[in-house]
Protein backbone atom coordinates (compact mmCIF):
# COMPACT_ATOMS: atom_id res chain seq x y z
CA UNK A 1 0.00 0.00 0.00
CA UNK A 2 1.24 3.25 -0.96
CA UNK A 3 1.80 5.60 2.03
CA UNK A 4 -0.47 8.38 1.16
CA UNK A 5 -4.54 9.35 1.96
CA UNK A 6 -6.80 10.06 -0.31
CA UNK A 7 -9.58 11.88 0.94
CA UNK A 8 -10.59 12.73 4.81
CA UNK A 9 -14.39 12.42 4.97
CA UNK A 10 -15.97 14.15 7.85
CA UNK A 11 -19.24 12.91 8.91
CA UNK A 12 -21.61 16.27 9.80
CA UNK A 13 -24.56 16.49 11.66
CA UNK A 14 -25.56 19.63 9.89
CA UNK A 15 -24.02 20.55 6.79
CA UNK A 16 -25.39 24.18 6.51
CA UNK A 17 -23.41 24.73 10.00
CA UNK A 18 -20.46 23.20 8.27
CA UNK A 19 -20.32 24.84 5.18
CA UNK A 20 -20.75 28.30 7.50
CA UNK A 21 -17.73 26.83 9.32
CA UNK A 22 -15.18 25.76 6.80
CA UNK A 23 -16.23 28.70 3.99
CA UNK A 24 -17.10 31.37 6.18
CA UNK A 25 -15.21 30.76 9.52
CA UNK A 26 -11.81 29.22 8.12
CA UNK A 27 -12.40 31.46 4.59
CA UNK A 28 -12.04 28.13 2.54
CA UNK A 29 -13.19 27.38 -1.30
CA UNK A 30 -14.82 24.66 -2.15
CA UNK A 31 -13.98 22.74 -5.35
CA UNK A 32 -16.15 22.20 -8.19
CA UNK A 33 -16.54 18.67 -7.58
CA UNK A 34 -18.60 19.23 -4.89
CA UNK A 35 -22.62 18.40 -4.60
CA UNK A 36 -25.36 19.32 -2.59
CA UNK A 37 -24.25 17.32 0.32
CA UNK A 38 -20.89 16.32 -0.59
CA UNK A 39 -18.97 19.50 -0.07
CA UNK A 40 -14.93 18.82 -1.20
CA UNK A 41 -12.07 20.88 -0.10
CA UNK A 42 -8.66 20.62 -2.05
CA UNK A 43 -6.05 20.76 0.08
CA UNK A 44 -2.33 20.30 -0.58
CA UNK A 45 -2.49 16.71 -1.77
CA UNK A 46 -5.31 15.81 -0.38
CA UNK A 47 -9.45 16.31 0.10
CA UNK A 48 -10.84 17.23 3.01
CA UNK A 49 -15.20 15.90 2.51
CA UNK A 50 -17.93 17.11 4.23
CA UNK A 51 -20.61 14.38 4.46
CA UNK A 52 -24.09 14.04 6.39
CA UNK A 53 -22.89 11.87 9.42
CA UNK A 54 -25.77 9.22 8.74
CA UNK A 55 -25.34 9.15 4.72
CA UNK A 56 -21.86 8.45 5.37
CA UNK A 57 -22.59 5.70 8.22
CA UNK A 58 -24.91 4.15 5.56
CA UNK A 59 -21.92 4.42 3.02
CA UNK A 60 -20.07 2.07 5.25
CA UNK A 61 -22.94 -0.57 5.88
CA UNK A 62 -23.24 0.98 9.76
CA UNK A 63 -26.57 1.47 9.84
CA UNK A 64 -28.31 -1.82 10.16
CA UNK A 65 -26.23 -2.03 13.43
CA UNK A 66 -23.00 -2.94 12.00
CA UNK A 67 -20.49 -2.26 14.34
CA UNK A 68 -16.93 -1.31 13.08
CA UNK A 69 -14.02 -2.79 15.92
CA UNK A 70 -16.92 -3.08 18.83
CA UNK A 71 -16.83 1.02 19.02
CA UNK A 72 -19.83 2.02 16.58
CA UNK A 73 -19.51 4.83 13.62
CA UNK A 74 -16.77 6.92 14.49
CA UNK A 75 -18.11 10.06 12.30
CA UNK A 76 -15.54 10.12 9.97
CA UNK A 77 -13.25 7.81 7.33
CA UNK A 78 -10.15 8.11 5.57
CA UNK A 79 -10.01 6.83 1.99
CA UNK A 80 -7.39 5.35 0.00
CA UNK A 81 -7.94 5.37 -3.94
CA UNK A 82 -6.17 3.18 -6.31
CA UNK A 83 -6.54 2.84 -9.86
CA UNK A 84 -8.67 0.19 -11.11
CA UNK A 85 -11.55 -2.00 -9.57
CA UNK A 86 -9.02 -5.12 -9.73
CA UNK A 87 -6.45 -2.89 -7.48
CA UNK A 88 -9.02 -2.81 -4.85
CA UNK A 89 -10.16 -6.44 -4.85
CA UNK A 90 -6.55 -7.08 -4.77
CA UNK A 91 -5.86 -5.07 -2.09
CA UNK A 92 -8.36 -6.14 -0.13
CA UNK A 93 -7.05 -9.55 -0.46
CA UNK A 94 -3.50 -9.19 0.57
CA UNK A 95 -5.16 -7.11 3.72
CA UNK A 96 -7.73 -10.11 4.95
CA UNK A 97 -4.79 -12.14 3.86
CA UNK A 98 -2.71 -10.41 6.94
CA UNK A 99 -5.32 -10.44 9.26
CA UNK A 100 -7.55 -7.18 8.66
CA UNK A 101 -10.78 -6.78 9.66
CA UNK A 102 -12.82 -6.05 6.10
CA UNK A 103 -16.14 -3.71 7.38
CA UNK A 104 -17.89 -3.94 3.94
CA UNK A 105 -16.64 -6.23 1.13
CA UNK A 106 -15.73 -4.60 -2.31
CA UNK A 107 -18.78 -4.11 -4.08
CA UNK A 108 -20.49 -1.34 -6.71
CA UNK A 109 -21.73 1.64 -5.21
CA UNK A 110 -24.15 4.34 -5.20
CA UNK A 111 -21.69 7.39 -7.09
CA UNK A 112 -20.29 5.22 -9.81
CA UNK A 113 -17.59 3.66 -8.01
CA UNK A 114 -15.99 0.17 -6.15
CA UNK A 115 -15.27 0.44 -2.84
CA UNK A 116 -14.81 -1.85 0.39
CA UNK A 117 -14.24 -0.54 4.00
CA UNK A 118 -11.68 -1.83 6.22
CA UNK A 119 -11.34 -1.01 10.52
CA UNK A 120 -8.33 0.06 12.06
CA UNK A 121 -7.55 -1.26 15.43
CA UNK A 122 -9.82 1.63 16.76
CA UNK A 123 -12.48 1.29 14.34
CA UNK A 124 -11.23 3.86 12.20
CA UNK A 125 -12.52 3.32 8.79
CA UNK A 126 -10.22 3.27 6.16
CA UNK A 127 -12.16 2.80 2.65
CA UNK A 128 -10.66 1.74 -0.30
CA UNK A 129 -12.04 2.59 -3.00
CA UNK A 130 -11.44 3.14 -7.05
CA UNK A 131 -13.15 6.38 -8.57
CA UNK A 132 -13.60 6.85 -12.39
CA UNK A 133 -14.14 10.60 -11.93
CA UNK A 134 -11.13 10.95 -10.06
CA UNK A 135 -8.06 10.01 -11.46
CA UNK A 136 -5.27 8.80 -8.99
CA UNK A 137 -2.28 9.35 -9.75
CA UNK B 1 -6.13 30.49 6.55
CA UNK B 2 -4.69 28.75 3.97
CA UNK B 3 -6.46 25.10 2.38
CA UNK B 4 -4.19 22.77 4.28
CA UNK B 5 -4.17 20.32 6.96
CA UNK B 6 -0.75 19.38 8.77
CA UNK B 7 -1.05 16.60 10.70
CA UNK B 8 -4.24 13.85 11.28
CA UNK B 9 -3.73 12.26 14.70
CA UNK B 10 -5.54 9.58 15.51
CA UNK B 11 -5.58 9.09 18.76
CA UNK B 12 -5.71 5.07 19.73
CA UNK B 13 -6.37 2.29 22.31
CA UNK B 14 -2.98 0.47 21.91
CA UNK B 15 0.16 2.12 20.76
CA UNK B 16 1.49 -1.65 19.77
CA UNK B 17 -1.72 -3.42 17.74
CA UNK B 18 -1.70 0.33 15.53
CA UNK B 19 2.45 0.13 14.90
CA UNK B 20 1.26 -3.42 13.98
CA UNK B 21 -1.63 -2.64 11.71
CA UNK B 22 -0.11 0.46 9.81
CA UNK B 23 3.50 -0.84 9.36
CA UNK B 24 2.87 -4.36 8.96
CA UNK B 25 -0.37 -5.09 7.57
CA UNK B 26 -0.56 -1.54 5.43
CA UNK B 27 3.41 -1.76 4.91
CA UNK B 28 4.01 2.17 5.83
CA UNK B 29 7.28 3.37 6.88
CA UNK B 30 7.51 5.72 10.34
CA UNK B 31 9.12 8.55 10.00
CA UNK B 32 12.48 9.84 12.40
CA UNK B 33 10.61 12.08 13.88
CA UNK B 34 8.61 9.71 15.60
CA UNK B 35 9.38 8.74 19.40
CA UNK B 36 8.09 5.75 21.65
CA UNK B 37 4.66 6.71 21.95
CA UNK B 38 4.24 8.99 18.42
CA UNK B 39 4.51 7.56 15.62
CA UNK B 40 5.04 9.52 12.57
CA UNK B 41 4.24 8.57 8.83
CA UNK B 42 5.25 11.10 6.35
CA UNK B 43 2.08 11.38 3.73
CA UNK B 44 2.09 13.14 0.19
CA UNK B 45 1.93 16.04 1.92
CA UNK B 46 0.98 15.90 5.25
CA UNK B 47 1.58 13.63 8.31
CA UNK B 48 -0.40 11.26 9.80
CA UNK B 49 0.43 10.57 13.56
CA UNK B 50 -0.33 7.61 16.09
CA UNK B 51 -0.84 8.61 19.74
CA UNK B 52 -2.48 7.10 22.74
CA UNK B 53 -6.01 8.31 23.36
CA UNK B 54 -5.96 9.20 26.51
CA UNK B 55 -2.89 11.73 25.79
CA UNK B 56 -4.46 12.89 22.62
CA UNK B 57 -7.58 13.95 24.82
CA UNK B 58 -5.41 15.14 28.03
CA UNK B 59 -3.33 17.42 25.26
CA UNK B 60 -6.81 18.91 23.99
CA UNK B 61 -6.88 19.62 27.81
CA UNK B 62 -10.37 17.83 27.54
CA UNK B 63 -9.21 15.20 30.54
CA UNK B 64 -10.97 17.31 33.14
CA UNK B 65 -14.54 16.83 31.81
CA UNK B 66 -13.92 19.18 29.41
CA UNK B 67 -16.61 18.44 26.53
CA UNK B 68 -15.94 19.56 22.75
CA UNK B 69 -18.95 21.38 21.29
CA UNK B 70 -21.44 18.84 23.57
CA UNK B 71 -20.00 15.36 22.10
CA UNK B 72 -16.81 14.79 23.82
CA UNK B 73 -13.70 13.32 22.63
CA UNK B 74 -13.81 12.12 19.14
CA UNK B 75 -10.06 10.34 19.37
CA UNK B 76 -8.55 12.16 16.22
CA UNK B 77 -7.47 15.62 15.56
CA UNK B 78 -6.51 17.21 12.44
CA UNK B 79 -3.86 19.97 13.07
CA UNK B 80 -3.17 23.17 10.95
CA UNK B 81 0.29 24.63 12.02
CA UNK B 82 1.53 27.97 11.33
CA UNK B 83 5.01 29.69 11.33
CA UNK B 84 5.14 31.65 14.69
CA UNK B 85 3.74 31.65 17.93
CA UNK B 86 2.36 35.36 17.24
CA UNK B 87 0.63 33.49 13.55
CA UNK B 88 -1.23 30.89 16.30
CA UNK B 89 -2.46 33.81 18.64
CA UNK B 90 -3.51 35.95 15.52
CA UNK B 91 -5.27 33.50 13.86
CA UNK B 92 -7.28 32.13 17.10
CA UNK B 93 -8.15 36.04 17.47
CA UNK B 94 -9.75 35.99 13.61
CA UNK B 95 -11.56 32.91 14.49
CA UNK B 96 -13.08 33.76 17.94
CA UNK B 97 -14.02 36.71 16.09
CA UNK B 98 -16.16 34.57 13.39
CA UNK B 99 -17.77 32.87 16.42
CA UNK B 100 -15.32 29.68 16.55
CA UNK B 101 -15.57 27.75 20.08
CA UNK B 102 -11.52 27.64 21.05
CA UNK B 103 -11.79 24.51 23.64
CA UNK B 104 -8.15 25.02 24.48
CA UNK B 105 -6.67 29.02 24.24
CA UNK B 106 -3.28 29.31 23.08
CA UNK B 107 -0.37 28.17 24.97
CA UNK B 108 2.90 26.94 24.86
CA UNK B 109 3.13 22.82 25.37
CA UNK B 110 4.94 20.15 26.92
CA UNK B 111 6.52 18.92 23.64
CA UNK B 112 7.84 22.15 23.04
CA UNK B 113 5.46 23.93 20.84
CA UNK B 114 2.70 26.40 20.99
CA UNK B 115 -1.18 25.86 20.33
CA UNK B 116 -4.64 25.92 20.93
CA UNK B 117 -7.50 23.86 20.17
CA UNK B 118 -10.88 24.82 18.19
CA UNK B 119 -13.60 22.53 17.67
CA UNK B 120 -16.12 22.25 14.31
CA UNK B 121 -19.95 22.01 14.69
CA UNK B 122 -19.55 18.42 15.38
CA UNK B 123 -16.97 18.71 17.75
CA UNK B 124 -13.98 17.23 15.38
CA UNK B 125 -10.79 19.28 17.12
CA UNK B 126 -8.52 21.31 15.11
CA UNK B 127 -5.32 22.10 16.76
CA UNK B 128 -3.65 25.09 15.83
CA UNK B 129 0.10 25.11 15.97
CA UNK B 130 3.49 26.45 16.03
CA UNK B 131 5.92 23.36 16.55
CA UNK B 132 9.38 24.90 16.11
CA UNK B 133 10.98 21.61 15.24
CA UNK B 134 9.00 21.40 11.97
CA UNK B 135 9.40 24.08 9.53
CA UNK B 136 6.13 24.74 7.84
CA UNK B 137 6.15 25.77 4.11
Amino acid sequence: MEQRITYITLGVNDINASIDFYENKFGWKRSAQSSDDLIVFELRGLYLALYPKNALAHDAAMDAGVDAGGQGFRGFTISYNVRSVQEVDDLIAVLKSRGVHVVKEPQKVFWGGYSSYIGDPDGNLWEIAYNPYLKQE
